[in-house]
């Protein structure tokens, strides 16, 4: 996590925090509270070594956080749906509250009227990230982009409108639970007088410091997942991720897709069929090209010609690795999944899968032909079944006086 | 958490881990991976600062683990039923099972035919720990203690069947929480044979070195939870805590109870009538007979005789601090909750609240005058109402070579 240039420690952002501290914190429910009383515990704690609570990720900048942002190890992932009588001034002023309360709550500080101060220190990373649908841009009275819609049906879809479709995105992501129920809790209270939520989801990933930093995660299958991700040293990142003009430029997109995963039927299969059939090492994810005893192996690229003694492709050509890769290098998507473990109910054992978090500047052009590949042929689709979908416009981020959102009124 | 004397990094286990390595790693599923492969990440990694996820619980003592342990920040509490056609002797088999896997899982080791063996490295203090019912109890053939069944009926008591009762209880508890997801899979695969989910919830605290270590928990009222718990150090913790005999003895019992909070309701109040409600400065959980800015005076007795100028009692008579409080010290319990915050939907922003867990030697002794007191009154009852109801035997524990449950069949 010390890796990632975008987390400050405390001291970093003293000044930011002292700055929203004199414009908010001593009005509203909190008058009889002194900034004393409210930082206490963490003003006595600059001597010694900060907390994974006391990481903040700075709101404000030229794209929103939590797209490039080191993934934390919880999420909630919320659409909601606009009010019949919220108009475009509606959406405004409701897009203008929620991310003045993003500001303050990824630094650490209570919302507006926030009627739990105590829960909104020790951000531990908290980000929060907006996003649009078609329905909403238009009500902006902005022209939405093209890949702003629904995707084309996929064969394998079994979608349930319950997990699909809404007009506002937000993702709340950060490395403590109780943070995230706070944070969403205070902003869906802001949302509520303009939007109900449509559906939300939960998703986790390894406890921060759990395991050593930058590890890439493991999904529910036990498969090593994320592995080929543009990084933002890339020279083609931009180009992959923000939208370059118009009034979403520095923006991006994402798709969100619900997969459940059938663990017991995947369970059936022996370890070899299971790699055959992602392409990858189960130990260290490694193409199966590539050494599964090395650590550093997981990033080799794969070689999809190396054969067999008896002639076969050591990595299949229907596995999930040599589907999804693609010969045209600007089809890349930016994947930011969770895993999902919702509750089981009597004879199921498991109730599981993988939100699918993916953002890219344009869905057509980068996600859709990825899909189809994968829809058309791919190993992991007997285990696997996408249950929900959405795609969103991701804002821009803003500077300090603006709000997430506002180019959609310029 | 290094405060806790029953946890050990990895050097201290080395030898456990050996052992069981050599028992079973090389079994089953796993016949073709290596030692090496599947510990390589961690056995290279004895000359650094050990992750979070490197923290071991003995599974093996007098008592099960996850009761003195200090809470973890995630745990999955699971009821089953027992199949009709599940007797003594397939009980025993399912214990004997179950608890071979909580040895294994708890120590970051696979369980046998465990068909992710890499998601059980780093348990980050993974304890598991299990209970029965009075009709398991009679099925081995063993006598029931007096206070096994289900709570007396509370006239606060709105119970849902969907997060009452049970045969077998589990609670699953880490600080990782795909390693809580991991491991309650393991365990219930083993036992779909022999019985199935009653009901499972899930609950949070705040991650693991968000706050400091031994931290009070706060609820999602933004309370101070926990402070007045008995310590181990207690010259009377073994009899609150322990049964002093039979088959049970140095087991435990368990009552579970999921409490829905109204937050929208308690956000309506203002700042002083929670504090009044409670008897607690929300601050720093202190008792409002002592200072709201002292962090240590959470821990001052409350004085219950202080009054007012006006004359009125300063820590309301009705407050639940007021009415928690018995005068019989043998009446206190061992509290281990979380905060469950489940998926809203529409109008609705939070369908939260809290999974009331406390262990104590005896409900009948301990527990059931306590809630009849806050049953017959205690002001937070207006805003929280009780919607799931179980009591369990927690069993003793048990020594290498035995089983948890094995009193049971003596």
């Amino acid at each position: 996590m010390s890796t990632n240039p975008a987390s400050k420690n405390r001291q970093g952002t003293t000044r930011r925090r002292l700055l929203l501290s004199g414009g908010a914190a001593g009005v509203g429910v909190l008058g009889t509270l002194s900034a004393q009383q409210l930082f206490a515990p963490s003003s006595a704690a600059e001597t010694r070594t900060p907390l994974n609570g006391e990481e903040y990720i700075p709101f404000f900048g030229d794209h929103q956080a939590g797209i490039t942002t080191a993934p934390q190890a919880h999420a909630l992932f919320v659409a909601l749906t606009l009010a019949p009588d919220t108009d475009g001034a509606g959406l405004k002023r409701m897009l203008r509250l929620i991310s003045d309360d993003a500001a303050r709550l990824t630094q650490g500080q209570p919302a507006l009227a926030d009627t739990e101060p105590e829960l909104a220190q020790n951000p531990a990373r908290l980000t929060i990230t907006f996003g649009v649908s078609r329905k909403a841009v238009q009500l902006a009275g902005k022209q939405p982009p093209k890949w702003l819609q629904e995707l084309p049906a996929f064969s394998i879809d079994r979608l349930e409108k319950r997990y699909s479709g809404g007009d506002i995105f937000i993702q709340f992501a950060s490395d403590d639970p109780l943070i995230v129920a706070h944070a969403s809790r205070m902003i869906l209270k802001d949302a509520r007088r303009f939007a109900s939520i449509s559906w939300s989801q939960r998703g986790f990933r390894r406890a921060h410091g759990s395991v050593a930093a930058g590890t890439t995660m493991r999904n529910l299958f036990g498969q090593v997942d994320g592995t080929s991700n543009p990084q933002p040293s890339d020279p083609d990142f931009d180009a992959l991720v923000w939208e370059p003009q118009g009034w979403l430029r520095n923006g991006s997109s994402v798709v969100v897709r619900k997969i459940s995963m059938d663990l017991d039927k995947w369970d059936e299969l022996d370890r070899s069929g299971r790699e055959q059939s992602v392409g990858r090492f189960l130990s260290n994810g490694a193409p199966l090209t590539s050494s599964p005893n090395d650590p550093a192996a997981e990033f080799e690229v794969p070689n999809f010609e190396t054969t067999t003694a008896g002639g076969l492709k050591v990595i299949p050509e229907f596995s999930h690795v040599a589907r999804s890769r693609s010969a045209v290098p600007g089809e890349r998507i930016l994947r930011r999944s969770y895993n999902y473990d919702d509750a089981a109910t009597g004879s199921e054992v498991s109730n599981a899968g993988l939100i699918f978090i993916s953002y890219q500047a344009d869905v057509d052009r980068q996600y859709v032909p990825l899909q189809r590949r994968l829809d058309e042929l791919d190993l992991l689709n007997q285990w696997t079944t996408p249950i929900g979908s959405a795609v969103f416009a991701i804002l821009p981020g803003c500077h300090e006086g603006g709000f997430v959102g506002e180019t959609l009124f310029g």
